[in-house]
């Protein structure tokens, strides 16, 4: 459940080797914004992207005047629309989001809490939509943030129908619960993702940020391959996995549909 | 109503001058996306941004590389879930979305057709965000599209309480209302403005793609300027403006309230 405290800072604040091409100190300066910091002054973009503040600055304004990035009257910098106009693009953001809104839209009035839409994104999911009724349950879920695949119902589900050689890589490495620090048993974890497949769902029980429960379900693409997943995100007690989870199959079963699925 | 059918294209395809610095071209590639080329070959990447082919390819890689764009299996380059996931930072984006979403959730439940959000960018709208119910009438909006501000609920609402230099600038242009190519009168649209601000909300009918009718209210944000608009979109004849006007304005003041407005 570390939606909004776990994203992967595989390139964020990391240091670019000298003389890395221009372009990629360019792409260091976007990857130095995150959930926490979504407005930068030119010292502390400097100090996260590792580029010299002469630098930073002049690659900044090439990105502001092309509306990348937007910069306030107090003089920091954001991520600009004009770079959301463009990623609005994106396939498996709003290409996908688009023909799911609908079908997440109806599965939020019968359950009133929250409706997560998500992708894989190397050996991460990346949320990419989330509907929440206002009386919801508070949560860590950020459209846009990272969620492990090892211990989150829409994780797992992404986890259970990828490819066998990258369920191996992921079990080989030392896995924790968050934020428990609980480690995670390969074969339980292997046992899991079988009855995944099995049941065609994941239902995960949390402790924290407060007691709830998830049932999530594998979204099919064109050629039969999961390209994502749906889930439902209750406070334990409030409803029961067993009702959730054939709404839930349903809605997705919905979306696949509509992606050319048979 | 030209959401979809007439985006800016003041960077797009546009070939760069000659030493123009790296970034910028790397920019351009991006730019070559739109709604109606969302995945291109290196040959219309290359063609749609102007840039030579083996460069294009140099750059393209880059970008793949940090998953600004990604590539299918066909080859083809389409814009990449990293750069949604950075994109999803920008504050006029994803976080002014974030806070509208459960009101324009309300509203979509109560009018049961389109809500829509737009912020200004330049002298357009920017669509943010709309929600429609599955058996809303057809209409060409598409998020992270542009809308006119001259012709539409949203735009209207934007213009009429943008500062008056830009109002004046505007109004100076010949401008058309789209698809009829009527010509604007600066008159007119001017004691339409003045309006808007009386009523504090814009009702726009139009024939066409289908007889609609469109209100639209102001969204305030923590200095008490304008910062988007949010509107309803329904079909003509079913539901009256009278009725609507005081749902869309009320819900544009609770997100406004949520931005800080007083």
């Amino acid at each position: 459940m570390s939606g909004a405290s776990a994203p992967a800072h595989r390139v964020r604040g990391r240091r670019p080797p000298q003389g890395e091409p221009v372009v990629d100190r360019a792409l260091s300066l976007l990857a130095a914004f995150d959930a926490g910091h979504r407005s930068l002054t030119l010292g502390e973009l400097s100090r996260r992207s590792g580029i010299p503040p002469s630098s930073a600055l002049r690659l900044a304004n090439r990105l502001t005047a092309w509306g990348a990035l937007e910069r306030g009257d107090d003089g920091r910098f954001s991520v600009g629309l004009r770079l959301w106009e463009v990623a609005s693009l994106a396939p498996r953001g709003q290409g996908l989001r688009q023909v799911a809104m609908p079908f997440m839209g109806d599965l939020a009035e019968v359950t009133r809490q929250h409706v997560l839409l998500a992708v894989r994104e190397g050996d991460e999911a990346v949320l990419v939509e989330r509907l929440s009724s206002h009386h919801a349950m508070p949560v860590l879920y950020r459209v846009g943030g990272r969620l492990p695949l090892h211990s989150t119902g829409v994780g797992l589900v992404l986890l259970a129908f990828a490819d066998p050689a990258f369920q191996d890589e992921v079990l080989a490495r030392p896995l924790v619960h968050e934020p428990e620090k609980v480690p995670v048993a390969p074969d339980a974890l292997r046992r899991t993702l079988a009855e995944v497949r099995r049941q065609g769902m994941a239902t995960v029980r949390r402790a924290s940020p407060a007691p709830l429960v998830t049932v999530a379900a594998p979204i099919f693409g064109a050629e039969h391959r999961v390209v994502a997943a749906l889930s439902v995100v209750v406070p334990r007690g409030g409803a029961e996995p067993r009702q959730l989870g054939p709404a839930v199959r349903t809605a997705a079963r919905s979306i696949s549909r509509m992606l050319g699925a048979h």
